[in-house]
């Protein structure tokens, strides 16, 4: 009897041991194709061309549950996404409405957010994530009925509704709703005293850092990027960080009074060094996601070569392309 | 003496003769290719798609100094024309800033302005014409400094200056610089009580109409469509009228609360019939361009479809694409 009870015993321990097994195996698999974010550039240009404006989807890896971040162009970078069978959708519209389940905007200049005041009537009820001092220039400037027309649940009536302001509270995380993502919010400088945000954005352990329109702090007269280089510091020391989207508008030869709020190659390379330091000189660690560039004659070329020229920290420097997505892992 | 001075002046008569007849010739051939209107359109859609909505450019035919008659799209607009060989100028900033002399904005709303404001930084001084109600709202929602940059002469302030307003009167023709062009607004009733307009351009003998988003005069309980056709009446009688740009934004099955002042096609056709029988039923002498249909699953063909079945006038209707330019005389 106690030989059958001890092979018993052996028999579910054994069993136990392959299941641990099958389930530990089938975890580490999981946890493989979903570590890190995947991202899907729907616009990364910094004016003029209308049809390829600020504006990134962002998921947990292996899900299709974004937010977007900047929202300066939507169709025309979904059907760019579908033509590069990024989606299994039928149509941008039914991308948006299905796999967009946030929008977080900046500030309230308009290349990065008229995709979403122009595609609002063919859209879903969503959240919209932005600081009350952008909140109200969605409101008072573009829901407006003189303006277009009041998709939102705020402001001139009749209101439609169809979008929800949430508003955002510095260094504060939220959780997003039917996404596996938080967000902490952190204020920018965009010609003083104009705000502009930056978007923490966290799956899991892993981070990624959004920032809209910024100019330096030497030159906006203020401290803010010092102060969020300091919050996500700490994030950079336990490669946490998987990447940092932060905007050159102009090339060096731009004079600062002239640089509304937006970063040189120079000025980038100033703000990252100081960023390096702070974070134990780990940062070589941490895509650099180049962002918004405003296009003129040669103007990108010339971008790329000042900000590979004053590359001194040998940093890995990536230019989104709309459309073409990318995992950050 | 008698005789030379006599032979003096039948030599001067027979190179008058010469030079008249030479000059007429001229003339002619100068006539024959500058008759009628230019038009390239820049978008063409009613919304969604950001890179193609309503902008058309509008010059006498035979010259390149174009008005922009509403400006949704611009920069892709002028790719697209410059892809077909439309100019020989080697970018879409350089046709801007060179060959669009103003711009002539309908109404308010994004999708027909978006165009004008995201490519402001990249254009030289020019003048934008509009009603005094639609002025306020580029014042006060969109060449401000929390929604955009002051590109223009008046409102938020720094002053940048670069495009300066010219309120319009109704009714009243005026000239516009650096064209061969005259124009003429009407107001449009767009979700009463708010304003759109219509420009009724000329050059020489010959007429364009371009309506912006207008509702019908029976939804719209307005009669603004009446004064329009009636102002517009004896130019189609006297075969001076070559083309009506007007809208179709959603088809038949949208009821008239949720038309949102835009026309369907059988409001199209209850209006255009008005316009006939005011023009002793000459409207198929006039070429009908429709603008401004609102993508979504099937609407396209949809509307297309319903304009032909409600086509009873056997009228000519052109669907302008954009970037493809043609002449309308």
């Amino acid at each position: 009897m106690l030989n059958i009870m001890r092979l018993k015993h052996l028999i579910t321990l054994l069993f136990c041991i392959f299941f641990y097994t099958l389930n530990a195996q089938k975890n580490n698999t999981v946890s493989a194709t979903n570590t890190g974010f995947k991202i899907i550039p729907l616009g990364v240009k910094g004016g003029l061309d209308e049809a390829n404006l600020s504006a990134y989807l962002v998921a947990k890896n292996g899900t299709d549950n974004y937010i977007c971040l900047d929202a300066g162009t939507i169709n025309a970078g979904l059907k760019m996404a579908l033509k590069n069978s990024l989606f299994n959708e039928s149509s941008a519209e039914e991308i948006q409405k299905k796999n967009i389940k946030a929008y977080f905007i900046s500030h309230g200049h308009l290349d990065h957010l008229a995709g979403l005041v122009l595609n609002a009537p063919n859209d879903i009820a969503k959240p919209v994530y932005a600081f009350g001092s952008v909140i109200d220039v969605l409101k008072n400037n573009y829901f407006t009925w003189k303006s277009w027309a009041n998709f939102a649940n705020e402001g001139d009536k009749p209101i439609l509704n169809k979008y929800t302001y949430q508003p955002l509270t510095e260094a504060k995380e939220i959780s997003i709703p039917n996404t596996e993502l938080y967000v902490t919010p952190y204020s920018l400088s965009h010609v003083n005293p104009y705000e502009s945000s930056a978007f923490l954005v966290r799956q899991n352990l892993d981070y990624i850092l959004y920032l809209g329109d910024t100019g330096a702090d030497t030159v906006e007269k203020s401290n803010k990027l010092n102060l969020l280089w300091k919050a996500i510091a700490p994030l950079i020391k336990e490669n946490k960080l998987k990447g940092i989207f932060i905007e050159v508008s102009f090339d060096n030869s731009i004079p600062d009074k002239s640089l509304f709020g937006h970063l040189t190659p120079m000025l980038l390379m100033q703000e990252l060094n100081s960023l390096n330091n702070l974070a134990g000189r780990n940062l070589k660690s941490v895509n650099i996601i180049v962002t918004h560039i405003k296009p003129c004659d040669n103007c990108e070329p010339t971008i790329k070569k000042q900000i590979m020229d004053a590359n001194k920290l040998g940093l890995s420097i990536i230019y989104p392309e709309q459309g073409v997505g990318f995992v950050l892992k």
